[in-house]
């Protein structure tokens, strides 16, 4: 199908961009934060009406789409944005979501009004839960990061914090999955360095961009507590678009992460989810420098209240250490 | 001294936002809430770089002084926003602080580089312990909320939502501990119904608002979790400015308010303090009406990490009764 080989562009980006400020969608906030005596920069997509970046491509995805029903597979995130979409839009939205998602994540989806079909994770192919899907009731699918107008949507938060720093930044830090979010920054921030940020064990784009070539996630790959960020393997595209342009992908603990959601807490109020917290964590851990025209992307605030409520009460024993 | 008799007014608040944009501060978002099916707004007063309004109040009192030495009481906003403008400013700050204080605010206040005295609550007189600072070693005091600086400066909150908004709200639902920011606010928007909100048994302006007269509190006040909104009594001059002006005095309980700290976790994706969910409980609580043109203030994110998680992980409990 030709989906498959439209390249997502800069013009998209911007496209997205005006198509997401007529909603209207209102910009998230760009915050200072201290890192380390530099005073730098935070993206605050947690702060989205869905808590999470995923509401931009979701939107520019289905607002581009020639159907009626839109089916994705998502462990929440990206499943809250093409629900949200979908309602706002009028289409059906049909979800392929892991049994073991965050309930919040689950029940959120829910409640915007989408179907959800469950699925084991890990055993089951989800890809093929969804392709079942389509073959029986149709649609189209949304690939969560794979696909070109997710990654321009996923984009257009680059050019509201160009536009809020006044200038591209000379490095943005951001979460990565399946690397959509870090393909549409790259278009729309061309002069800034792209850093990418993924859980130890779980870093297949980092692992892709130094092979040259899509690596999966290994049968034992560790457990992390970033539930957005665990992608079997990043898809052609977003290695084809990334390689030569993102740095050395940077893994993280999820200590490191748990250190960053309390940091969060403490300095600047606002929630974040482990996986939202992944490009903060490897800033306090000067895994990647820091100056003033950093910008780091806080990416999603859907956490879990138990699992969250453990992790801010540890802060005491944590910060002793 | 003249102090005592200068009245805050609209002109004031237009000075000191001017003050503080130039420091630079930028304005706080405000962000949507939908609250029983309307789409209402909460201005995010949490995610200062001190986490509270009070920075502003701060600011405009400090910049404005004649003395190279700022004496304030307070249980923890207000001195960090005094710590921090000291700090800006070049200028001495001594905070007399309750013993039972959140340790997070002891810490910040301390880490901004002011002089910290502790003192018992109840019992001491802490307004004694200040004055007794002041003949000592000099200095001005800096009042929380009765000072006419801090009232103005306060203010300017009001003035950049009704920015924000495009206009002034209908009405702006507000904390209110002494009365220092509903004072600001009825200034600057002047066309808005301005709504307080206050503690069980801690409603001194409610009291005063329905007496005509300055009510202390009672010996046997019930405890509140809002550290942030007990003062023992409000002052002549918050009387005078909001007699006629405020709205009748709305008070929510510790519960209210555990539920709108949850509701802004899993919502907005920000940290509330207790006494800055007051606002929201009111709101949650169907207090107050909420219409689309209702502004909400948040004014605190200070929150104690082990009470926040108590806080939060009690969600599913609290959500299913």
């Amino acid at each position: 199908m030709s989906d498959q080989v439209r390249k997502p562009n800069a013009d998209g980006v911007a496209a997205a961009l005006e198509s997401i400020q007529a909603i209207p969608l209102a910009p998230t906030p760009l915050l200072p934060v201290e890192i380390g005596g530099v005073q730098a920069h935070v993206k605050c997509e947690n702060l989205q009406p869905i808590g999470a970046f995923k509401i931009r491509g979701a939107w520019w995805r289905l607002k581009s789409l020639d159907d009626d029903h839109a089916v994705a597979v998502s462990s929440g995130n990206h499943a809250q944005g093409v629900a949200w979409a979908a309602r706002k839009l009028g289409l059906r939205a049909t979800i392929v979501m892991p049994r073991d998602a965050p309930q919040v994540k689950l029940d959120n989806t829910r409640a915007l009004g989408a179907d959800i079909v469950l699925y084991e994770r890990p055993g089951e192919d989800r890809d093929g839960v969804a392709a079942k899907i389509i073959a029986e009731k149709g649609g189209t699918l949304v690939h969560a990061f794979g696909d070109p107008w997710v990654m321009e949507g996923q984009g257009t938060a680059g050019l509201e914090l160009a536009a809020q720093l006044g200038h591209e930044p000379s490095r943005i830090i951001t979460c990565c999955g399946g690397g959509g979010l870090a393909v549409g920054l790259s278009l729309a921030c061309p002069a800034s360095a792209i850093h990418i940020v993924e859980p130890v064990g779980w870093d297949m784009v980092g692992k892709a961009l130094a092979a040259g070539e899509i690596v999966e996630a290994a049968a034992d790959a560790p457990k992390t507590i970033c539930d957005a960020l665990q992608p079997n393997a990043t898809k052609q595209l977003n290695l084809d678009m990334l390689a030569g342009r993102a740095e050395p992908g940077i893994t993280v603990t999820d200590e490191e992460i748990r250190a960053a959601q309390r940091f969060a807490f403490a300095n600047l109020h606002i929630v974040l989810e482990p996986g939202g917290a992944a490009a903060l964590a490897a800033a306090l851990a000067s895994k990647v420098p820091v100056d003033p025209d950093t910008v780091i992307m806080l990416t999603g605030g859907n956490a879990d209240p138990a699992a969250y409520a453990r992790t801010i009460a540890a802060a005491e024993t944590a910060e002793a250490v």
